[in-house]
């Protein structure tokens, strides 16, 4: 399937937003980089960038990917797919262009490139065309879990990954069905999971973190706080171990 | 909470099994700790340590925590449990007297520590009691994935961490209801996950991992693997996302 040019494709998992969290991998791969490509919002420099910018050598290629300006279209709508789409297509032949000159291009991915990552479009674009190389990354769960100091799961836990724009009947259900549980995308979803939570008896265990890079007061008991809009990348975590051998 | 002293403890998350895969963090704690702790089977030095070695201090104490021989003993009967959680209870001890003594000791976890580490029986053990830090490490299912080079979860897909152990129906029950499933400790369990993979559906999509350290040679199909034990540790990934945006 590997066609035979020298161009080298780096997924580079960027942890959860502490530079040290990188992998010493990562280090290594984003040093002998020759280009570093990253998406990001029009405007913005992109989180993932921030974590390695102390590694970046003078006069490295940088290759922003800047998402469409898609806020009018409702994900749902064709247009939005169809723009999407394109611009993930676009994205890859950028990075094409590098790697057909033989060049060494690491995309960065904040948290870990193939858990939710849009590392991924690109991924199976490239991936069957070019050697490819994916450094896993510390996940923003796996970096809240630990910033918590809260054991998550032990033994025969059952862990359930689950995202909070599910519905809320379908959410209160999962969460009666499962050890532990993570709850991701919150925002606008924090009353709808709450409910979910209370509905399931998991409420008095769930903690809310904004971020695996916050200080340690962006970490509290849901109970502890209210209902207001909370960030898109906020976390809310159900252990499911209570310390028992 | 915390006691007034300087011991300082911290849990180390040693990745998957690739030195390049333990973080920047816990590199710099590994290189400033007094003690590092570990546990290990009699007569064998961890598979966490092993990942170390290159990192340790000339002279650095070693304070191996061997597990006690119980393999003659039912894990769900009494005696096993007494004897573990003695066990458990001596190795904090065994690593509360340096920390009493003023020094910083390193634990080392194999993957990520709070989730499925043994790590976290000394954690709830002594955190309360000494000033704490948990370094994340990536998880063996991450490096699975990203050795295979496979998007496991994208956009809304609900993620089940599943042990291998639990009763076929169950699993089978579990793994129609998920957009992607990790199966752990898979060992002598293969046939059942086998079976209850078929009876949901998914086992056309199931991928057998034997460590995320391992050659590309031991991740294969499990469609295209036999039934015999499989290691303890080897995981099978189903992954939820087929490429589409």
């Amino acid at each position: 399937m590997r066609v035979s040019n020298n161009g080298r494709l780096i997924g580079v998992g960027t942890g959860p937003g502490d530079p040290d969290l990188l992998t010493v991998k990562a280090v290594k791969a984003l040093e002998a980089a020759d280009v570093v490509a990253y998406f990001a919002k029009q405007g913005r420099s992109g989180n993932g960038r921030a974590v390695v910018e102390h590694l970046l050598r003078p006069g490295i290629v940088l290759l922003p990917l800047y998402y469409p300006v898609t806020t009018e279209i409702e994900k749902d709508q064709d247009g939005y797919k169809t723009q999407i789409t394109a611009f993930y297509d676009e994205s890859a032949n950028a990075v094409a262009r590098h790697l057909d000159a033989g060049r060494t291009v690491a995309i960065l991915s904040e948290g870990d490139p193939l858990f939710y990552g849009s590392y991924m479009h690109l991924h199976v674009r490239l991936a069957h065309r070019y050697q490819t190389d994916v450094i896993p990354g510390i996940t923003a769960m796996s970096g809240c879990w630990s910033l918590a100091g809260m054991p998550i799961v032990q033994g025969d836990d059952v862990l359930s990954v689950l995202p909070g724009t599910m519905a809320e009947v379908e959410l209160t259900r999962r969460l009666g069905d499962t050890q532990a549980a993570v709850i991701m995308k919150v925002g606008r979803n924090l009353p709808k999971i709450r409910r979910a939570l209370d509905a399931s008896g998991r409420l008095d265990q769930a903690i809310y973190v904004e971020r695996g890079t916050m200080q340690h007061g962006a970490m509290i008991r849901l109970r502890e706080r209210g209902d207001d809009e909370a960030p898109y990348f906020s976390l809310i975590l159900v252990p499911g171990w209570d310390g028992r051998p």
